[in-house]
């Protein structure tokens, strides 16, 4: 692995200054989550947007929340086909091996990857139907969503798509065997939120009324 | 959706906290970046476990890093076979997307997901074998890793499979077209990280050496 | 234009060993922010004082923080007269242009522009109140500040009068139409500090008790 | 002042690691600037943006350069009518105050404050030319250049200006009475360069051939 490259000076700085200030005020429990491994209560499913920190939001320190993010926060459908599943595998792992107690989806305003489903779907995005389209395969994953969207103009379509991309994730979770019977044995709760980046708000999905509610 | 339940109260009264005071505090750059789009420097991939905090460590806000985490920080060999690949979605996104100017690929002391690994490959843990297993599956990632260990005692080669992780990553970064073609053009570097989560130490993957130093 | 010299070698030297490292190591973050232009999401007034680096402090690099640097680190009120002025330019183009949502006054311990303005309005530079003084005409924007000064030793009230320059700053700052409008719009948000040089440390300015407070 | 915040909680982190790393390992020297004031040996003018930062292209730390930034590196022509004028004053300072051996003009690719002028002065740009326009005004510094530009497409036109906004700089330097008997008694040098910031290559002003050459 030739490629690799030193970092850059200003992240060992910065890495530096942690050290020496939050690892250091915190050793004691940095050190016990080495020794007895994590306890984390909840999993997130989040999108890689560099805009969303759920750690932020909900005031999470080390050992809180095992966080998978992908593109859109999707959670494909039950398929163990022997090949490489990098969600199901983090959801198997969350779910049967640490046991947490909550599964957390977390959409967001303003999403890359929805907008290039919706894009994708309407037949603006020819390049995403590629076969060899990563992003566009990835966001097949949500492309039920798109037919059930309602009227109205393209960015209150493309917000109900990205809160769609929460609720089909919900329901492909529950396409997991090792899920819905956690959730039956009321071992597990789902939950769905939205935020909104610029408001700061956070909406969740109220399965009576179908609709996303600010909390 | 039936099964989606309300978010713990205890969740609801921290994001209010938060929206009181950090959000409050950072409105206007909140708003700029759910205005204008995010515009990271760098990705980052890094593990679910909870005890890995790479903006923390890097004392990184919102809009620096554009992050996918996925269990033992794995990249797959390029294959567009039009399934679905989380992984390679992201990383497609943030280098064609994006245009991120760093990817780092960050492993972790203590990791479950490759202590699975370990097991499975040493033959101790057979229903990771199995085909309808995420995880066994979605680690055959890592196998290769494990013929090239060195001797020892089972701690010290697991942590080498932990950094084979990154390493085996970084490689199969530099199958996929575009990756490589961003490395060519200088548009685009790799760097391969290692964190003792106990110890709160960072160790760079050299490629002159082969080996992983403390920065 | 005759008298332009040679750069002296020993800064040749120290730009041919960036080049070959930092910047070789960054190039893809060079190129994006050469293509893609800057995002800044701060500005940063800050004297000229050598002693002074506020990327230092703050970790920051290339792109992070649009810096204006002035004597005293001074804003004058807003004046818009037709002629020129540099800091109200820089201030507008920040605001108006790159839109950034925060702008940080950070004035300094042993500052000279400020004892100076202590010694022109004490008596004791009389140098400084002629009209053809630069310093003097530009110290003139602190002149408020001395007569405020609470009673005390001169080391005392040199300080207190390095932080008046940031609180009368931060009060000029809000003369401006649209530095006034962006705070009331939530997009923008303004802080006064002030650095000890010699003990590193970093006061804030807190509105409710009008004093600095260490943080 | 009402209106001032607290800062943001990620870069009172950053801060923190920076007093106990790099302030605590040269706390000595900080002292020493502290007690014995700066000497520094040169002056910068550079220009407020976020991507230009003069002292890692020179690796110059704490105490090296006095630097003042502002929109496209400019300086004014002598002109002591007894009001506000910031770059004057810092130039005064450096020079009889600080008595600095050098002063270097950098300017950079990329200007947006250059190309505001230079869509002033083709009239693409009518609201810079209103008398209210901060920029404008201080842009007008640079609008000589634009008459002796060479024909050539904007691209091209643009970067001659860039490096006219050092050359003008250069000389109204020399209209002041006290950088001209610096120069004269050999106190003083003076350079000027220009930085391409995404081939990170750094040209000098030639006085004999009147061009930028790489250096």
């Amino acid at each position: 692995m030739d490629h690799a490259r030193p970092l850059p000076a200003y992240l060992v700085n910065r890495y530096h200054g942690w050290k020496a200030t939050i690892y250091t005020e915190n050793r004691g429990w940095y050190r016990r989550l080495a020794e007895d491994g994590q306890h984390p209560r909840s999993m997130v499913i989040s999108c890689c947007d560099s805009r969303v920190h759920v750690t932020s939001i909900f005031g999470a320190d080390q050992g809180e929340f095992f966080i998978h993010r992908n593109i859109a926060n999707l959670v494909p459908p039950f398929n163990p086909d022997g090949h490489h599943h990098g969600t199901s595998a983090a959801v198997e792992y969350a779910i049967r091996g640490l046991k947490v107690a909550h599964l957390i989806v977390l959409g967001h305003s303003g999403c890359g990857g929805v907008e290039g489903c919706y894009n994708m779907c309407s037949g603006n995005a020819p390049e995403l139907e590629e076969a060899n389209s990563f992003v566009g395969r990835w966001m097949d994953i949500l492309r039920p969503g798109y037919a059930d969207l309602p009227d109205g103009d393209d960015a209150t379509r493309k917000q109900a798509l990205e809160k769609a991309s929460v609720v089909i994730s919900l329901e492909n979770l529950m396409t997991f065997p090792f899920v819905k019977e956690a959730v039956a044995a009321e071992a597990l709760s789902i939950h769905g939120l939205w935020n909104d980046i610029g408001e700061g708000s956070l909406e969740a999905y109220d399965p009576i009324s179908g609709a996303f509610k600010e909390i």
